[in-house]
């Protein structure tokens, strides 16, 4: 129902008179494009655009998301006017209460970068800074996964795993996203699963990522394939990816079910820990390998049951898939501009 | 400075005009005693009393509370007047938005018990409430070990990791208690540190409790000493406690070193992964075990470090001592009351 209105306000868009409603714009920066969308107040995503993004400093990225930013606003028919806030999600180390970028190395020229208050000059409306995996996270909370379905109830209390090359996460409690001091909370990736365990590119042993990334899942295929304890799907010398893994474990191929469970493992041992200590209603799985679907999300909860305290009888979390895919960022981050004006 | 002022106002307190400023309660209520404490807006604490908890139920505990409360502001000095709030910090699952303790077991009479509304009726006051381990949380952060030091920073992201007969634990993150959606947030010592490691009460197995609790340090002095490893320092057949392990390994008895040295080695997991997932300015180390004072924190601290990744210099956690004892839970509970005055 709710894309179906969506759909129904952008063909009527532009014949809308100025109706007293508040729009957002949801910017989600990436190292290779800049994605822009019109949000409403009640998250659904009215229009979107999407630009490259500049590798020539930082003044040409704020110059591009001014750009993708006014003419996404044309598209929506929104009037312009009406749209009061914008939020960013950017990769990188953010300092959200300056609205500064500290250190983001996928983009160029992104070191202590006044990003908000550069795009709120340019684009005259409040401007809030946060880290794209807790944008998303918001995203999910406010728009997707944790927004009120079957049982009526809105969730305010979520954490998101964003499962690509990397392990990705973000998270909301009491509605809010938790910074920490450094603005590095929700660095899930890199809880330690296995003590002494496989090296991590962070320098720490046994990290979630080495264990339940797409990266790790295919990598450890390889391994197999290597050792001759595995032959690989494919014909080619192409490499293998996480998906190709999960296609033969849904086959009942015994080593790449090994592995699958050996991700399921680590992300259930993971999730187990995130709740005795942070009690959320409900995790998400989201990113690249996400799309392997309900086996994978069933896999999880089967070990944090497993592993779950007796304790607290009726307390148990909820495991769903993401819902707002690649759109997550954007709208989280259009979420999180709305959150900033209320009340 | 702090404790030299507080008894300066506790002399001076009963020639005190009414000076304008407000004053807190701060109640512990605990299975077999109720603290209650008088506090300033700037975490001081003028005057404590105590009381037997009663076992006959409900309203016998709010009468005891609500006597032991008055009688500590009339030690106080403090104007009645100006005592404008009162916190409570309690065991158990509290409901914090409702004031409500959800279910209590060291206490008679309390399920889904209205322990907020019925204080607040008779103390004529606002009364918070929250679980005790919270409160101790709150309580160093505001007035203890977070409160501003040597270098003027006032920390607001702090964990208080409890190390008693269990491992409870309390998390500050920008300066809100973390509760969960089930008040459930920060049961840190139900971290699995250990997969398929040792039984804990609650159900799982490897849980942080198992290994670095006083009582599983104790434990394991235990069978050491049955396995005939390890010669009870203690002539009589009086069962080994947790100092007189800490003592024995301060001496160079290797086995006793074994043993500090796997609790240090869970506490230092458990510390690394709650570092990723919630970014704290620092971790406090509180409870019977840190009597063991310098040399765990010592340990725990080289485990971190060892574990930690190589990203992000400059941001690593500060560890310490807690410096409250068994006030914090009753300063906390005043804290947070001031808390919910606040602007």
């Amino acid at each position: 129902m709710r894309a179906a209105t969506a759909r129904l306000w952008r063909v009527i868009g532009n014949h809308l008179e100025a109706d007293g409603m508040s729009y957002y714009l949801g910017i989600d920066l990436g190292g290779t494009s800049i994605k822009a969308g019109v949000v409403d107040a009640a998250g659904t995503l009215l229009a979107e655009r999407s630009h490259a993004t500049p590798r020539d400093g930082f003044a040409s990225v704020v110059a591009a998301i001014h750009e993708v930013a006014e003419r996404v606003v044309e598209d929506s028919g929104v009037d312009r006017q009406q749209v009061v806030a914008a939020g960013v999600g950017t990769p990188g180390l953010v300092d959200a209460s300056r609205g500064v970028v500290r250190d983001a190395p996928n983009l160029v020229g992104f070191r202590e970068a006044p990003l908000g208050p550069s795009l709120a000059e340019k684009l005259q409306c409040a401007v809030s800074i946060e880290n794209d995996a807790n944008a998303a996270a918001f995203g999910e909370t406010w728009a997707g996964a944790g927004a009120a379905g079957r049982d009526g109830q809105h969730v305010t209390d979520l954490i998101l795993l964003t499962l690509g090359t990397g392990v990705g996460g973000g998270i909301v409690s009491a509605g809010r996203v938790l910074h920490g001091c450094h603005g590095l909370a929700g660095e899930v990736g890199h809880m330690i699963v296995v003590k002494e365990g496989r090296p991590c590119g962070c320098g720490q042993r046994g990290c979630l990522e080495a264990y339940a990334s797409a990266s790790a899942v295919a990598r450890r295929a390889e391994e197999a394939a290597m050792q001759g304890r595995w032959e690989k799907p494919s014909e080619g010398g192409e490499p293998i990816d996480a998906e190709a893994v999960f296609i033969a474990a849904a086959a009942g191929d015994l080593v790449a079910r090994e592995i699958v469970s050996g991700a399921a493992e680590a992300l259930g041992l993971a999730c187990l820990n995130l709740c005795r200590v942070l009690d959320p209603r409900m995790i998400v799985l989201g990113g690249g390998m996400a799309a392997a679907g309900q086996p994978l999300l069933v896999a999880v909860r089967d070990v944090y049951r497993r592993l779950t305290w007796r304790l607290a009888a009726g307390s148990q979390v909820r495991f769903e898939l993401a819902v707002l895919g690649n759109t997550a960022g954007m709208v989280g981050a259009a979420g999180i501009a709305c959150n900033a004006c209320g009340p």
